[in-house]
């Protein structure tokens, strides 16, 4: 029997009966039924058919990320390499380096059809979304993980950022800090947003004043570096920085050992961080470390998914894995 | 005048003056003049024809490394990046993960023509390299750097692993070092030679002897870790060490936090790294530091060259880029 015979015997046309095989959103539920009762009733092999179609697909998928040199995206390719490899399917990275114009560049690429899926984690630049729109319109399956784009019905996959931020925070103030700073990359990242609240919250709940001249956003290396020196020698200086991204606890542990100021005696230091170096700094930083290759490896699995059916059941999900605060010798006291 | 009309004068197939115009090897030195001179003659534009031709590129390229969780290939990507960028190209990154498999897996993917040129780092497994002949055969631009196949004649950019390997090792022999061991990824890897030749050739000059048992070669990061411990807490224990690679003076870091060796005092290490927080460890760690930037930015000039041109002149070029000792903590007395 083939997929002719059984349109005749049901009275649809081929492609009717293939996208309903193919559970596309386009058949309504009650003909998938039919259409699949009658399959089992001949013993219609959907296999044979489902391999042809695949051999249609480029068997690649794209992974959009700001930067490599994090170790939290390479960890998080591995884990996307990981599902990937057993699926066979090619992996190709693309770097925005945190520049929208690239991002934007790399999506008209990508609408070229020469992926089936596409993961992105948004550059700190992205506030306009068209380019990614147009990609979810021409229905390639897309996933978003970490820095996600709220208002799009798509997968996301995130972790804890306001619940882990106020865990941090409240550990700073636990340990004496009563003047506490924050260092974000950018003011348009969901990260940046869900920290920034966890941190706020924490001071809230214990009384203390968000100050905002101890609060830096990142600019470009060179601005930002003199930035947190100066509000490290200035008059009203923090007692604890809580860093939102790896580079700039690495940044401020450099001007502290440039300027002379002693972690974590003069200054304690939180940072989120994936740094496989963590533990050997001088001091050991204290770290909020992600689950980097469990989000890569879950956002490529519910990738797959969707390549796999089609369908738009997996639309809505919205995966939190929570991340772990490492306390090591920059938060707490000698 | 078109390019029909300029092959009929010269009585020549279309296909052939397309050729010649392009440079191309198949075509006779003697022919390529006198279609050049009759182009010449009649004031023919050669750039209309080459930008039809180049919009039958794909506007790609590939690059092929073993990983990204290491500061060397997230910097050489940068400055590949930083070239391919001004020329409007798409940079497409392939991870082989050591894994020579994967690597042969990519190569046939690129076979296909997916991409315009290829920059190639090898896997440390990388043995056999026909995966690699067939693209050399097809005539897809490559270039290698970094790990190199020395017997292909393709564009090759690389560092001074065997001289800077010299003056690393006998830094660690003018502060005190008389049993220097050595750490590897793999005996197959072109830079694993160049940098343990440096090694062996520093002992030699010094009347020091090699004592095999104080050299390891990676297997699998448990065992590997196991090896070292047991070196260092064994009666034939090193007074210095040279990594060739970052992780292994990260995993020694590690080991002598564990078990209580302190460096510089009891055991002095130098190692191969980019690693960003080097100067942030606990002893701050004495680097070889390759121009990681720069051998990016050079592969990737080299391969524009070759895919612009399509021409041969480039096969035979290598190029060195010395590398830089950067002394710290970890290497002097204190």
């Amino acid at each position: 029997l083939n997929i002719k015979s059984l349109a005749n015997e049901l009275g649809l046309s081929i492609g009717t009966v293939s996208k309903a095989l193919r559970n596309s959103h386009e058949i309504s539920e009650a003909t998938k039924e039919r259409v699949l009762a009658k399959a089992r009733e001949f013993n219609y092999q959907v296999n044979p058919f489902a391999s042809s179609l695949r051999k249609q697909k480029s068997k690649t998928v794209a992974v959009v990320i700001p930067e490599v040199a994090n170790n939290f995206f390479a960890l998080a390719i591995n884990g996307i390499e990981a599902v990937a490899q057993a699926k066979g399917y090619h992996v190709l990275i693309y770097l925005t380096h945190e520049d929208v114009k690239k991002e934007i560049t790399i999506a008209q690429l990508l609408l070229n059809g020469r992926v089936d899926g596409i993961l992105i984690s948004l550059s700190a630049q992205s506030k306009s979304k068209n380019h990614l729109m147009a990609i979810r319109e021409k229905e390639i399956p897309l996933v978003f993980f970490d820095r996600v784009a709220e208002e799009f019905d798509v997968p996301k996959i995130v972790t804890d950022d306001f619940e882990v931020s106020i865990k941090a925070t409240e550990h700073l103030i636990k340990n004496g800090c009563r003047k506490i700073g924050f260092l974000s990359l950018s003011k348009n990242t969901s990260i940046e947003n869900g920290r920034k609240r966890g941190f706020l919250e924490a001071l809230q709940r214990n009384n203390l004043i968000a100050d905002e001249r101890l609060q830096i956003d990142y600019e470009d290396e060179s601005i930002t570096r003199e930035k947190i020196k100066k509000l490290l020698i200035g008059p009203d200086k923090p007692d604890g920085l809580f860093a939102s991204v790896e580079k700039l606890a690495v940044m401020t542990y450099e001007i502290c050992l440039e300027i002379g100021i002693y972690i974590p005696k003069d200054l304690k230091i939180i940072g989120f961080s994936n740094l496989y170096t963590a533990a050997l700094l001088n001091p050991a930083l204290t770290t909020v470390t992600q689950p980097a290759f469990e989000i890569g490896k879950q956002a490529a699995t519910i990738l797959f998914k969707m390549i796999e059916k089609k369908g738009h059941n997996f639309l809505q999900e919205r995966t939190v894995i929570p991340s772990k605060l490492i306390i090591r010798g920059s938060s707490v006291n000698e």
